[in-house]
């Protein structure tokens, strides 16, 4: 695996809230090891413990950064037992986040992708009963591999993720894509994790969300004001919406909520 | 136009919130583009959509920033619809923003600044039905102007903007000024646009809100506990407070809460 | 007092939430007189003029950072009377805060620290009725001190703080050590200001918090889903948690609720 020359940037995702000190710190930790780092917030409003939701942002995010930038995600429910750290190199992206899912969906997409265990002990890093891993591990693991001080081979031994992706699959027989709300936008939209790609074996497609069916469309624009509508969004994915009002109330949902796509023409993939 | 040669400074102002990645999104294609950017958030919690909001709060702000900085405001009910961008020079500073109203009071206080519509197709940017203008528009030419990528005269044609300032304005006839609650802050105290100079005309102001009237005064001090007042605050608006209280809900006020200021003895301007 | 060299990072710890442009224009105003300041945002949520939680979280997070690091907290009840602003040095760090006893707890864990009283003046710092502090006075002295272009003494004469420390001190004579909750984690842990140094003297602790009392654990992990413990947290203090709820609802605890750590075995310090 041939990656990126670090970039010098990192991102951080976690779901620690911006009311306590703890992005804060990670940032601190960083700088005294790597003082040129350029970081970047990518969220810390990830619900408590969420790591789907935290997977879907991460993968939908990343590749807008330069090559080479180190993203850090920390959504951990099994903090305080003994969870693995791991360190993932696609060809453009570093990422380091626990084992327990969170990068199931960047790994899905990058069959090629080369995923080692973090060796905490090996790199000399706190390991203590009560370890605050943001700031303890991943922070200045981060900041070796930002700062080209650490190569990626020598973080730990080659491993395989605990927890593989579960992507939602286009159907061909009955032309269905089953996929979820993952995330309610500030305006109450509804992101979904049904992907552009999964829809380009169809046409004609409808979204169904609870007892309610809404056609596919352009734009917001199409619709009338208070009317559903579902559109593929800047993101690639599916997003239901309510022209000039809030779809997460219009269709009492929220994240977690099960939405299909459905077309009545399915077409063989080449 | 001579402008300042660019600071490579970056702030944002928009009403995305920070739950979702957008923001953190639009940095990643600023470092893309020009590495070396100190990218600054103003907020990102303009009330949804309210452009006026965020047209005040970049007018009380901006000048608080290194000369060549590049200000971007991306707050737009009508993203999806034909909105152009505009990009405008004044002689310190650069700013970035859909053409809604948003840099209408920053274009009344400079009757020179030089505006120009962003030519999103012959600067090889995104446009898709489906574009994020933050960050497929707004984002790259901000690091292009930071980083003196482009000089501004090359973002595109010059034009008028699609809305005017409506500034509130002295009249003298009567000593009276009329303005509003832009902002509530975190202490309940409501800020008003009625600037300082406003008021130079005249002595002995009386502020009026709904049924109360208060007197300006220096400074919060000056007045009892639990007691109304109105001051000229730190950004040079008047602001009314309760002294230990919310004047937010002592006044049942909130945005768009119309107030007047009084004076028995205008002056005339020389 | 030898102090480090400054780092060039500057941390930020206030009341003034992210809905409004404050925190970003102080950032404006350092980047001005410092161009290449790496500013990190602490926490901008103290509850509103919460001095002591605002002095809690600066003890536990300023030592993560660079040595060198200037660390600015604005969190001041007396802002518009005549509260000074003080300037501190550790051997490792700066501090600058108004003397409202928010260095409180810093100054109680360095007897050698140096205190001064920042001469706004003499400095040639705006200090008009309605300054803005942050802005006017800490932001431009964090620029000045950070970017090595005035020496910490000449920031203004030693002076003495007006307000000295109170820290909750081991009672030997009957195992008490008398605390408080000083911060509510996003996932309703209870986070107080009794230190592990203060059990050190002791063994077998149990956590008193209103009508319950539960042992001092290891981890989360020792205990059954719903029940609460007490532990000694990432940051060496007593945090009360319930294994997989909300130990703020369950023990209807809230910043100031008093804690008190009881040990029947005592021992005399070394």
């Amino acid at each position: 695996m041939t990656v990126s020359k670090p970039s010098g940037v990192i991102t951080l995702l976690t779901d620690f809230g911006l009311t306590d000190p703890f992005v804060g710190i990670m940032k601190g930790v960083v700088l005294e090891r790597f003082g040129q780092a350029r970081i970047v917030d990518l969220t810390h409003a990830i619900e408590a413990q969420a790591v789907d939701q935290a997977g879907f942002w991460l993968q939908r995010s990343f590749q807008w950064f330069p090559p080479g930038t180190v993203h850090v995600a920390v959504v951990d429910p099994g903090v305080g037992t003994a969870r693995e750290a791991l360190a993932v190199a696609t060809s453009e992206y570093y990422f380091l986040a626990p084992d327990n899912g969170l990068l199931a969906r960047v790994l899905a997409g990058d069959a090629r992708a080369e995923v080692r265990r973090i060796d905490v002990a090996g790199l000399r890093l706190s390991a203590t009963s009560t370890t605050f891993h943001g700031r303890d591990v991943f922070a200045p693991v981060a900041a070796l591999l930002a700062g080209g001080r650490v190569e990626f081979g020598s973080l730990g031994p080659v491993t395989q993720p605990r927890i593989r992706p579960e992507i939602p699959v286009v159907s061909l027989a009955n032309g269905r894509v089953e996929g979820r709300v993952v995330a309610v936008d500030r305006f109450g939209n509804l992101i979904t994790d049904i992907d552009e790609n999964c829809l380009a074996v169809g046409s004609g497609w409808t979204v169904v969300i609870g007892d309610a069916r809404v056609a596919l469309r352009h734009t917001y624009a199409d619709v009338a004001l208070g009317a559903g509508t579902a559109l593929i969004n800047s993101f690639g994915c599916v997003e239901i919406a309510v022209r000039g009002g809030r779809a997460a109330e219009v269709f009492r949902a929220s994240i977690g909520t099960p939405v299909v796509a459905e077309t009545a023409s399915p077409k063989a993939v080449l």
